[in-house]
C-alpha cells in the first residue's frame, strides 16, 4: 500500500512531539514535514526541539528541516498541534489552500461545520465536511478531536447512549503530561491537588453534547442532555481519571450497561485501522480500577478504561472511566480521525 | 478552672498518636491515660509506640505506662481510637461502667440512639443522649464523630441546609495519611489514583443524611435528600479534598450561598470552645483554591475551606470543599464534641 | 530451536511476578512451573496471585497450578526468587537434586565457591562452578546475580576497571519497587527521602568488591578497592539512580571515560544473548540525565545509562549511573545469566 | 526594645516573600518596606504579588506600597532577594548609600571583602568588615548568606571542624522549593530525579571552603579541605537532605561526633537571639532519620539535623544530615545574620 505524507503544524511543542512519537513507524503516514514559528523555521528539528517526552527523539524527525507554517509545499494531510493564539488563521489557510487539517487545537471544535470526532461514536459526523466545503469555499477541510477529558467521558458514555443519556455528572483528575512544558510548576502540584484547570470545563460540557448528538444533515443537534464537569490537577504522569454519574432513560441493569461497554465498537474497529485498539471500552472487573499509573498505558494508550459501575442514589449510575490524555486524548485522537478520513474515501493517498 | 484527666482508647495506634497530638497543651484536658492491645500494656508509651507523625512524642505521653482497655481506674472522659474490629465491645463497657466514650471509630456512629456530631451543625443532637440513657441502660454515654470525608462535606453543606438541600453528588480526592499506617502502599498511590477506598461511600452517604437530619425527640430522621458520594485516594499527605454538586430547594444567588458560607456559625462558636476554629466555613476567592497541601493546615486544620463556588448545569451548584482529615476530620473533632459536651452540662469537671 | 522449560521459585511474590513477566514472550524460555509457598500450592497460580504489575498477569502463567517448592518434577532451570528466610534450604534441595538454580535472593551471593554474575563484568567467574561442584557434591549448581543497586554501581565501574579502580563513594537514590509489596508505605516516602533501606549499604559495598574482582581457580580476590554506599529511597516507581565519586590509578581525560563506558561490550553482547542489550552501558551526553522516569524503561530495562561525567575533586572523576531495579536488577539479571550459561554449554537443552 | 524598621529588596518574588513569612511577628523588625522592579513599584504590594506560599498573605505586608530599588528613603537594615542577574549593582548602591545590606543573592558571596556567614560556625568573619569599608569607601556593607544546600553541610561539618576536616564528598537530594516560583516543571520531577542543578556544585564545594575557613586579617583563608558535591533535585516540598562522607585528621570515635554535634553551640545561641535554634544541630538516633517531610519544620526550620553516623570505608565517617531550605537555608539564614550583627553592635537601634 502506498504510504502518505503528512505533516505536522507545531511540531516542535509538546504536543507536537507527541504527534511524532506517535507516528514513528505508522503503516499508513510518513511524517516528513515539521511546521513551527519563524523563529525555529530553517533549523534542524533536532536543535529547533526541546525533546521532552520520555525516551529518545526518533530518528526520522530529528534532520528534517524545520519549516514556516505556510501551505506551499507541505504535504496535503496535515496534523494541527498549533497553539491555540495562533491555529485559526494557519489551519484556515491550510484548508483553503487545499490541505486536510487533523486537528487537536480548540479552535474549530465549536464550529457549527466542523466535525468534532471520536471515531467509535460518531464517526457519521464525518457528513458535515460537505456542508463544511460549501459554506466555507475551501479546497481542503478541518476535522477537530475533541479536548483529552472529554475523549475520556465520550469514549465511555458511547455505549451508554444508546439508553437515552439524559444527566451527566463528571469530576476529572486530570494527569499533568496535559498542561504541556513547563505547564503545571512543580510547587502547584506535588502531594497536592489543584482543583481548577482553566476553560477545562466548559469544554468538558459543550464538547460531550457535541459529540453525542446528531448531525442532521444541515447543522449539529446537540444531545439533549445537562452535563456538569468539575476539573481537577493531580500528581498523575500520564492518564485522565473520571468519576461519572449518569441519568438514563431506561433503566438497563448494572450487568447490561457493562455488557454494552464491552461489546461497543465503531468503525476503526470494523475497518481495522490502525491506530484503532481492539477493544475500545474495557470494562475492569477488579473493585479499584482502573488506575491511572497501572492502566493508562495497555493497548497503546487507545483505549478508555472503566470499572466500579454501580448504583448512584442521585443519577441512577456511577462508574470510574479513564484514558491516556495525550494519546487517545490527543496524537492517537487525531492520528485515528485521518485514518477513518482515509478509510471513508476522504484523502486520496 | 480544674483540668480534666482524660484517656485515650487504642493510643497506640495512628489515630491514637494523632489523639496524643492534639491534646498537647490543652487547655481543658490532660491525657494521663494510655490504653491498648494487651500486647501493649504494662510497657512505657514511648516503647510501645511506634511514633509515626511529624516531629517527636510528646514528652508528657512518653512515660506513661500503657494500660489494658477496660474501664476500672480509666478517667471519666475516654476518647476512642479503636480499631473497628474491637470498639464496639470495648466502647460499650466503658459507657456502661460510666465513662463517656468519645469515639472516632465507625462503629456506634448509625446507632439510633448515638449522636453523631458535627459541632457546628447538629449540636442539638445531644438531646437523643437521654433516649441513649433510657435505652442502653449505661451509666456513662457513647458519642461519635463522622468519618473524615463526612465531616468535610457536612461542614460544607451545613450552611446550606437552610436552602433546602435535596440532591448532593460529591467526588472525594482523599490524602493517605487518613489510611493509617502502613495504610497505603507507595507502590498504590505514587504518580496515582485509586478510585475506591472500602466502604467509604457508604459510610459519606449515611453519615450526611443523619447528620444534616434532625433529632425528633425520639429517632433521628434523616435529611430526605439523595447523596452519592465517589471515593478516590490520591497522593497527598493531609487535606481531603471534595467537589460537591448540590441541589437546593430554594435557589438563592451565588453570592447568598458564598455570604451563607461565611456567615455561618454554631454554638463551639458561641461558647468560644478551645478547638473551634473562629470561623468554621472559610469560603476562598481566589479562582483555583482551596488546595490541600496549601490550606489544610490553616486554622490549625479545625476550619473547612470551600471555593469556586458556580452554577452546575445538572444540580444547580458547584463548588469544592477541603478539610484536615486526621484533624477536623478525626482527633480535632472528637476532642471539639467533648469540649461541647462540657460546655452543654454534660460532662463534670 | 528447542525451547527450555523453566520454573520459577517464589512465583506468587512481587520478584516473581517480575519474572513471569520478563520471561512473558521470551524466545529460549518456557515458563511452565510456578513454585510458592504450601499456602499457594494446589491453587491456580491466578487464584494464588494478587497480580501488582502494570497491566494484566499473562495468560500463560494464570493457568498453571501452583507447586510446592520441592525438586521433583519441576524442570532443570529454575529461577529462585525466593524470600531470603528460606531461600537457603531449598535453593540447595534444588542444586542438590540437579537443577541450575538462577537465583536473585541474597543468600548465596557472598559465598566462596557462588558467581556473583554480572555477565557483561565478570562472566569468567563461572569458571568457579567447577569448584562448587567439587565441594558441595550438588548434581546441579546455583548462581546468583546482585542486588539492584550493586548491578547499577558495577555496570558503570565495569568499563572503568581497566583503568584500575581504588576508591569508590556512591549515593544511591532508589525507587519505591525494589521494596516488594506492600513494600514502603506511602505515609514513608510521600514528598520524603528515607536515608536507610537496612542491609543495602553493606551489600552494595560487599558484592561490588566481589564482582569486579578475580576468580583465581580457586577462590574469589575481591577487587582491592574501598567501597563506600549511602543507600537512600525516593519517590520514584522504577529505577536506581546512583552518584559515583570514584578514583582510578591511571589518570584517562574524561573523554576517554566516556568512551570506555559507550565502547563498553562483554559475553552477552557478542553472543547476542536475547535479553543482553546491544549497549550496555549508555552515556547521556545531556547535562540533566540520566533520569529514571525517563530513561530507566529504554533499551527494555536491561542497559544501564550514565551522564555527567566530570572532574571529582575528592576523588578524580564523578558520575551518575541509572539502571532499571526490578529488570536489570533482578528478574532480567537473572534471565540473562541463565541465557550465558545456555550459552556456555552449562546448561543442556 | 526599641524595633527596628527593615526592608527587602526583590519582595515579590519567591524568596521575597520567604523573607516576609520569616519576618511575620519578628520580636525586633518591622517589615515596612518592599522594593521591586519598576514594574511592580508603585502598585499595593497585595496587587502586586503572586502569593506562592502556603497560607495567606500577612496583612502587614499586604498593604504596603512596592518601592523602586533605590537607596533614598528605604530603612537602614535592607535584605535582599533580588535576583542574580540584578543583585551586584542594586546591592552595592544601597551599601554605598550607607544600608547594611544582608542578602541571600549569589553576587557578593565569593567576594575576598564581603562575609559569607553561618553564624553559628563564623561568626568572627564579621571582622572583614573593616577591610569592605576601607576597600569599598561604602558608608553602609554587605553581609551575605550562604546557597541553602551549603547552609545545610556548613553547619553539619561546623561541629567537626575541630578535629580537623581534610576531604568531603556530599550528595544532595534538594527540595523544588529552593527553585523559585513556577520553578522546577511537574513534568520534570514528578516521581523522579533530575541529577544536577545549575551552578549548584561549584557554590556548595567554594562556599563551604569560605565558610569553614579563616578571617585573618586581611583576607579569607579557605579551609584547605578538597570538597566534592554531586547536586540532585528530588519530589519534596521543603528541606535538603545530603549524605557526607569525611575524612578528619584525627579520629574520633562516632560517640564524640555525635557528642560534637549535640553539644554544638555559638553566638546566636549565647546572645540568644531571636531566631537561633536552641540546638543548632541535633542528631537524630532513629536509623531512618532525618528524613525531610517529617524533621524539615521542626525547631520552626533553624536547626539542622542530622544521623546515621558510621564508618566510611573510603573517607572514615559518613552520615545524613538535613536543614529547611527556604528557612534557614534562605530568609531565616539572613535574618539570623542581622541578628548577630545587631548584637556585635554593627546596627544601630
Amino acid at each position: 500500500m502506498q504510504r502518505i505524507e503528512v505533516g505536522v503544524l507545531g511540531a516542535t511543542g509538546m504536543v507536537g512531539q507527541h504527534f511524532i512519537r506517535f507516528l514513528e513507524n505508522h503503516p499508513w503516514f510518513d511524517f516528513t514535514w515539521a511546521g513551527a514559528s519563524d523563529r525555529s523555521a530553517g533549523r534542524k528539528y533536532s536543535d529547533a526541539t526541546n525533546w521532552r517526552l520520555d525516551g529518545a527523539l526518533p530518528a526520522s524527525a530529528a534532520g528534517l528541516t524545520v519549516q514556516e507554517c505556510k501551505p506551499g509545499n507541505a504535504p496535503r494531510l496535515i496534523f494541527s498541534a498549533m497553539d491555540a493564539s495562533v491555529a485559526t488563521e494557519i489551519e484556515q489557510a491550510f484548508a483553503a489552500a487545499g490541505h486536510t487539517v487533523v486537528s487537536n487545537s480548540k479552535n474549530h471544535r465549536m464550529e457549527p461545520d466542523v466535525p468534532l470526532l471520536v471515531p467509535e461514536v460518531n464517526a457519521n459526523h464525518l457528513a458535515s465536511l460537505a456542508t463544511q466545503s460549501r459554506l466555507r469555499g475551501w479546497k481542503g477541510r478541518i476535522v477537530t478531536n475533541p479536548n483529552c477529558s472529554t475523549v475520556v467521558l465520550t469514549m465511555a458514555l458511547g455505549p451508554l447512549k444508546r439508553f437515552g443519556i439524559t444527566r451527566v455528572v463528571a469530576t476529572t483528575m486530570q494527569a499533568i503530561s496535559g498542561a504541556g512544558y513547563p505547564g503545571v510548576a512543580s510547587m502547584d502540584i506535588t502531594a497536592n491537588v489543584v482543583p481548577f484547570i482553566g476553560g477545562e470545563e466548559e469544554k468538558m460540557q459543550q464538547e460531550t453534547q457535541k459529540i453525542l448528538g446528531e448531525w442532521n444533515g444541515d447543522r449539529f443537534e446537540p444531545l439533549a442532555a445537562t452535563v456538569s464537569a468539575h476539573c481537577n490537577r493531580v500528581p498523575v504522569v500520564d492518564g485522565h481519571t473520571v468519576t461519572v454519574s449518569v441519568e438514563l432513560l431506561e433503566k438497563p441493569g448494572e450487568a447490561a450497561l457493562i455488557e454494552a461497554m464491552n461489546a461497543f465498537r465503531g468503525l476503526p474497529q470494523e475497518r481495522k485501522l490502525p491506530s484503532a485498539p481492539e477493544q475500545p471500552v474495557i470494562y475492569l472487573d477488579a473493585p479499584d480500577r482502573p488506575q491511572p499509573r497501572r492502566d493508562t498505558n495497555r493497548e497503546k494508550g487507545m483505549a478508555v478504561f472503566t470499572g466500579r459501575l454501580r448504583a448512584c442514589p442521585v443519577l441512577g449510575y456511577k462508574f470510574v472511566a479513564l484514558g491516556h490524555n495525550t494519546v487517545r486524548g490527543a496524537a492517537g485522537a487525531a492520528v485515528l480521525n485521518a485514518e477513518l478520513m482515509l478509510s471513508e474515501g476522504l484523502l486520496e493517498r
